[in-house]
């Protein structure tokens, strides 16, 4: 039984949704480990992981809106708003989403469904450059 | 140290919880895994997996009954609606539910709290069969 | 590789967020483990898991209000209301917020990012004792 770790830099701009299926599954066949457990892990408070349909840019149009609605910024609701009006918005849908994932892998790739994609969900406004970890282990 | 994976099927008949604790269980008690890490892996973006009380049907019927209200089908709302009036409202429940659960293994099985109990969450209208991928690690 | 399993015992003091970060980190420290992976599992339906901000109160306030709002303490909305009236919307929070979290270890600790702590996030209103099991796999 072996273990890898690496650190995924990813790029956001701006709210929304961005894919990062290539590069983890990338990292994933490069181990060489057939059978086994990956985690994701994202280390912030304000962008959180997501799995969702490699999906028609509707659909992300959708979520981005929704949760616009769900938890929306609006600094009247909020007694927090040291970083902005998009701060403590983005503390709640923290709350609402993962911060991390774990997935079996099979036959040397994780066993994602023949829809599913990993994206991370970006909460604020301005492009931030985003750390997820990967953690695999197996043999 | 050894690992075992395992699929489940599932059977779901309409939007609801469906549970699969006693397969779970059986499944981990076969695998004769005294001390170890049990993870589930849901491979779809319309249903997922719920940990709740091995609760009253009043119970269900009112995570039923918030679900369509939180997340309501009403097409006017959403951009996406190639695949019927459920399918955006499905994505976006996906957003805030679980795809995955993680759960330690102690004396042979998974250390669910008295009243925990693990469930599929359907969100589409028509029966459907689900996959859940099964990974026991553990010595 | 080796794992090691403990019961952690929370009090919590009514409804809202307890961190637990510094517990956890000294359990995990005591394992003398490098590399590996630390899964946390909270045995409750009523309370759950969460990583914030190492946050103002102004902030742990914020989200205790949000999901009154979210999920209010209405019995006019639930059939199930057999504990009390915060019992049906403990179960509904449930669905939203997290029962798990695994997060890899690297150097000897878990990987958070600068702000991220880990709470329980309590949803019952009476002081209770909360069991969080603490399971760790590495070498």
């Amino acid at each position: 039984m072996r273990q890898a770790i690496h650190q995924l830099k990813v790029e956001t701009n701006g709210k929304g949704l961005v894919e990062i299926t290539r590069p983890v599954l990338s990292w994933v066949g490069e181990q060489r480990i057939t059978t086994g457990l990956l985690t994701l892990w994202c280390r912030h408070t304000s962008a959180l992981l997501a799995v969702q349909e490699n999906a028609s840019p509707d659909v992300r149009a959708d979520i981005a809106r929704y949760f616009e609605a769900l938890v929306p910024e609006d600094p009247t609701r909020y007694a927090h708003d040291d970083e902005g009006p998009d701060d403590m918005p983005a503390h709640l849908r923290t709350m609402l989403t993962d911060t991390n994932l774990t997935i079996p892998v099979a036959d040397g790739r994780p066993v994602l469904g023949t829809w599913q994609g990993l994206y991370v969900f970006e909460h604020r406004r301005r492009p931030q450059r985003r750390q997820i970890v990967l953690h695999l282990l197996g043999e």
